[in-house]
């Protein structure tokens, strides 16, 4: 957080100077009577399209707070396009990936419901709201956006022919992600996507009708075996420090 | 799991045809009274020595089961000599910590006492069996070794002057993580070791300290802050994706 302020709220209004502010709810709530804040002390706002923004508290009373935007803190800057395909998993695991995916830069997460996926229903409110409190405490710019859950075969019929889909086979078949990244060139630096199976694996029907597709790239994630929630945050781990925003700025 | 078994356990004695092993107790009442397991099943042992073997339960009763080893599944092979030095941090991520590390192939975990962090006590016995079921679930051979706190002085005294440390550097000042690995060169595969700040970050005394010593590399993890559960296994995702056992074998 830029200028000491400890405070970071993802709004969806615009954000310049002078404008004002309307939180939601749960937000006034949390200022008021969480972090005890009042009117006259600074909040840092994002939108996902203006930049960083400091704010002061203008009034704050039970469930309402309005701020007074006043100078910009930090200029939006491009961020990686990288969505996150996963087959959805159990509730605390779930809000971690959610979690965990935001502070590692995804674009996107998309539950994607596989042949031994177990859970039948994904909450994504609550994705968008465990991604929108990591956006906050990572000093993000953006928040990932949220899809609704589809079909594996929906997944594949929407799936953009021009963005790479790394496929993390558990198989053990696919070349060491790191290698298989470099390989890809530079095409997979603009856009890329992660698909990544259930606690039990892709079905074996799955893996081929993937692997045969002409954007997807198969690759390992070494010889443990990890848990789902394990290999979507390692897969964009690497992804980043080969190919996104953790690479040493050459140029 | 190789030939269909479902259950995994480590053990401590040794492991070889006909041999007899006694389960611990919790081991047993997890075997009879969880998996509902009777005499004549097959369970997988591993010790961190022998390889992993089939064995048959030959008695289980109330906290109590002996097993008799028939063969040898996998032979024991080596496994990523990779450190991971961490001030510890609150009780469900320190678990998570320790077993996401045990997953993505750490060898050591080391909880490391600096200016801010905020728990003043480690239960290593409690990171112990997080990581000895995360090994069991994960197919490992081997459990990681799990040390007693210690100072961040007295870590840096203890240091194996030949053991690369890698310095997870939220200031921003290191270079890139994956370039910073590829040109450390081939020594970093042998052996090597990741020292992770708690929540607030190292001081800057401490980095100071630290950056300054022969065998540290200062790495970045890139733009976004990230928590430390969340720095702690994206090095090490990093770190196997480039210089461990999840490199496409090339000789």
């Amino acid at each position: 957080m830029k200028d000491g302020i400890e405070t970071r709220l993802h709004v969806t209004g615009d954000l310049a100077a002078d404008a004002s502010v309307e939180l939601e709810a749960g937000q006034a709530h949390y200022l008021r009577s969480v972090l005890r804040l009042a009117p006259g002390e600074a909040v840092a706002l994002f939108n996902g399209r203006d930049g960083e923004w400091l704010a002061r508290i203008a009034a704050i009373a039970k469930n309402r707070a309005v701020l007074t935007v006043e100078r910009q803190t930090r200029p939006q800057r491009p961020e990686p396009d990288l969505w996150l395909a996963f087959a959805p998993i159990k509730r605390a695991r779930i809000d971690f990936t959610a979690q965990k995916a935001t502070e590692l830069g995804a674009s996107l997460l998309w539950p994607v419901m596989t042949r031994r996926t177990m859970v039948d229903r994904v909450n994504t409110e609550r994705l968008l709201a465990n991604a929108v409190e990591a956006a906050e405490q990572s000093d993000r710019l953006t928040v990932p956006a949220v899809r609704e859950p589809v079909s594996l075969e929906r997944m594949i019929a929407d799936w953009p022919a021009d963005r790479p889909l790394i496929l993390c086979d558990e198989s053990g078949a696919g070349q060491g992600i790191a290698a298989a990244l470099v390989a890809a060139g530079p095409a997979i630096r603009e856009r890329a996507g992660f698909v990544i199976g259930p606690e039990g694996g892709f079905a074996d029907e799955e893996l081929d009708r993937l692997r045969k597709l002409p954007f997807v790239t198969a690759v390992g994630l070494g010889p443990r075996l990890l848990r789902a929630d394990t290999a979507a945050l390692a897969a964009l781990a690497v992804w980043q420090a080969v190919a996104g925003d953790w690479t040493t700025p050459i140029d």
